[in-house]
């Protein structure tokens, strides 16, 4: 596989040429990669609601041509100067986020928001020599959020790719991917981000894909249930089902979920989910009902839906005295989180999570293992499979609200 | 000490007949405790702001005549039927809050918010049977948080006292008063409450008067700072100095304080503040001057002032990725806090802390020990005393802002 290492590689990608528009099977150019890089040979990718708000850009500063896809596993092809944690050959999950190892966040073991390599959605370039690996005779296509997983080669800075277990198993298709998604947020230090919900690994032959949630880590790192405690999870889309499997696997025994849409329960129940609300059932706030289901509020909730109203409702669910909301959400730029300050002074606790709190080159390999050991169900999420060549037809069903994930085979 | 169990005791108590109008020092009536109280001899007490903000019932249903006092420190006289945990001679402190050990809050280890004991100010009488153990002449008077401690002797219930170490050095004056405060809060489920401070603690003969910081244990407790981090310490009142206190023992080496008075610096450097910042220096929000100063913001922070927009601040001066904020202060019935949901996703925290997170009775004993040990030092915060005959002095120095905590003498 090697014998590709140091030259341009031509191989197949699917190119955003404008916003809004049907992308484009091309045939591109992805150069090698530099010092502390990695290329990869992507064998499965999924969507998520994040490409598809870029691909749309009706909230930032259009970048186009450019190349989606962000949840995705593959094989390292080969390595630019430096790069010592990695070797071709190796399965790996390239992530939006990253780990550089040395600054403070990275130094810190309560923070995943390293400072170099945290998610910026507006460059579309590569950090090294901030230019693009990828190009259509010799013109430059732009990077995603550092992934650009709809190629079938894709050049990753280091410190965003784990590498996991070639062991898992790789006769099934199994890709799953992440429930979580997405949201443009203007930092206050300029920084643009995103809350992601994760990545597919990608297994070479047999496709064993992969993905880790942000909800599953608002629920498992964050929120932190005990067992025979109360979850409310708030929104049942992906990222709500991996926060229900969350509070499944830390032992919580009343998982109640909250949808404005009713239907979503049958699924949910899939995922731990036993109780049901809808607010609009009900002539009072949400947060009130869970009270009285509750003998005072549930022990733990999780928002997964970007309404400001939910992430309102979810922290004031909560029981006084012990009650943890994590916000895992992304919100509109004008949105503001109000409540009274009373709120607080009960003893009750609100924390927002980034990637679920999870170091992605620390964590995920940890996190595939719970999955081999049959902790963590993916399976459940993976609700549609199309070839590469048909990757809008992927777009089309997250339009529609039809599919959780829809894992995209990248050698069709 | 006993041969007045089961009696009426006459002694002298300061009755606030009038919101607003000097005490009267009055012979008055203390019934024996009923089933499950205590009748304590009150040695030593202190005013804080919540004494005179009831008096001053200008934020709520006022409730005269009322014997008002919370702070303080005495001797068991006698013990209601039922009671096992103390008996008549113990060194014991009075608590506006208490542990009744059956409900679902005294049973968890996270909350200290007593479903049976929480404070409520609206009550003038005794839970027991709805009756005041007070009267004059027959005439009933009004019982204060069920403390009442600006009398001789007082009723409280058993699970609103803690016992304390007997042996605390009693030769010296060093009765302290809390820092704490105060402020009324109108609860969801109808329940009025404060943040209060805490309470001193007699001795017997030669008065080592104590007292618990509700700053101390928001700092200790629930920010829970690491050595060598940063804390910024918004309000430098009594309650921000023993904030700040907590962070010094906790072995923090920045600790910033936040004030809009610039003198209470030179005091606040007794208590381990370091750094001092006035928002009314900047002509930008003091959350930004923060984070400048620390490089993306402080580990920690305590917001001590009841100030909404010091809330907010407290809040956003916190680091990205770890930073944690604690609200004490007590805000206004009508404030709204707000800030914009993703300071919650980029990883921070914020809590509120009631009575600094001790449970009384669990953990009250605990910090006298610390005390014992050098470890706190409680003289630094008693600025002023007086005789209980000239108890409306130290009304004038709270009112004033001349004083931290003043002690008054029930002896003199
Ligand atoms: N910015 C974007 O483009 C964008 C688009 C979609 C989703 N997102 C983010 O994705 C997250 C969820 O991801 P997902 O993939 O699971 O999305 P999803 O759209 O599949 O699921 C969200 C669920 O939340 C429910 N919901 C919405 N408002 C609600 C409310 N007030 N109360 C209860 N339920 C409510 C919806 O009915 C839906 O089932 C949200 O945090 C949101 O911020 C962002
Ligand atoms: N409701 C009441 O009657 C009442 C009265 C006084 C204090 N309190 C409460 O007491 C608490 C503090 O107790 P204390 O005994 O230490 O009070 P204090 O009045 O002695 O100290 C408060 C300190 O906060 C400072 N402050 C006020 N607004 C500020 C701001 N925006 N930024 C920075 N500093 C600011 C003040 O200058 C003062 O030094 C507060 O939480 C408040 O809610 C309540
Ligand atoms: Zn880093
Ligand atoms: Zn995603
Ligand atoms: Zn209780
Ligand atoms: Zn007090």
């Amino acid at each position: 596989m090697s014998n590709t290492a140091g030259q341009i590689i031509k191989c197949r990608a699917a190119v955003a040429w404008e916003a809004g528009k049907p992308l484009v099977i091309e045939e591109v150019e992805v150069a090698p990669p530099k010092a502390g890089e990695v290329r990869l040979k992507i064998l499965y990718t999924s969507l998520c609601h994040t490409d598809v708000y870029f691909w749309e850009a009706k909230g930032q500063t259009p970048l186009f041509p450019r190349i989606f896809g962000h949840e995705a596993g593959g094989i390292v092809e080969s390595v630019g100067e430096g790069v010592t944690h990695l070797k071709p050959g190796d399965h790996a999950l390239p992530v939006f986020t990253g780990e550089c190892g040395e600054c403070p966040h990275c130094k810190s073991e309560e923070s995943n928001m390293c400072d170099l390599l945290r998610i910026n959605t507006d460059r579309g370039v590569m950090i090294h020599d901030q230019e693009s690996r990828f190009s259509i005779k010799g013109k430059p296509i732009y990077h995603f959020v550092g992934t650009s997983t709809f190629s079938e080669y894709t050049v990753v800075h280091a410190g965003c790719v784990a590498k996991i277990n070639p062991e898992a198993p790789l006769d099934k298709v199994c890709v799953l991917s992440c429930g979580i998604c997405t949201g443009l947020q203007h930092h206050p230090r300029l920084v643009y981000f995103l809350t992601f919900c994760l990545l597919v690994i990608l297994f070479s032959d047999n496709s064993v894909s992969f993905s880790c949630f942000v909800g599953l880590g608002a629920t498992i790192n964050v929120a932190k249930p005990k067992p025979g405690s109360s979850v409310a999870v708030f929104g049942l889309g992906a990222v709500g089902l991996a926060a229900a499997e969350g509070a499944r696997i830390s032992g919580a025994s009343r998982i109640i979920g909250v949808d404005l849409v009713s239907s979503r329960f049958e699924l949910a129940k899939k995922f731990g989910v036993n109780e049901f609300v809808n607010p609009k059932d009900h002539n009072k706030p949400v947060q009130e009902v869970i009270a009285e289901m509750t003998n005072g509020g549930v022990d733990r909730s999780v928002e997964c839906t970007g309404s400001i109203q939910a992430m309102i409702s979810a922290f004031e669910c909560v029981h006084d005295g012990w009650g943890v909301a994590v916000l895992v959400g992304v919100p509109s730029k004008d949105d503001a989180f109000k409540t009274h300050p009373t709120n607080f002074l009960n003893e009750r606790t609100l924390k927002g999570t980034f990637y679920g709190n999870y170091k992605p080159r620390t964590d995920l390999p940890n996190v595939v293992e719970k999955y081999m050991r049959g902790e963590l169900e993916l399976e459940k999420f993976i609700t549609h499979t199309v070839p590469f060549s048909e990757i809008n037809k992927a777009f089309d069903l997250m339009l529609k609200g039809e599919s959780i994930r829809c894992i995209i085979r990248m050698d069709e």
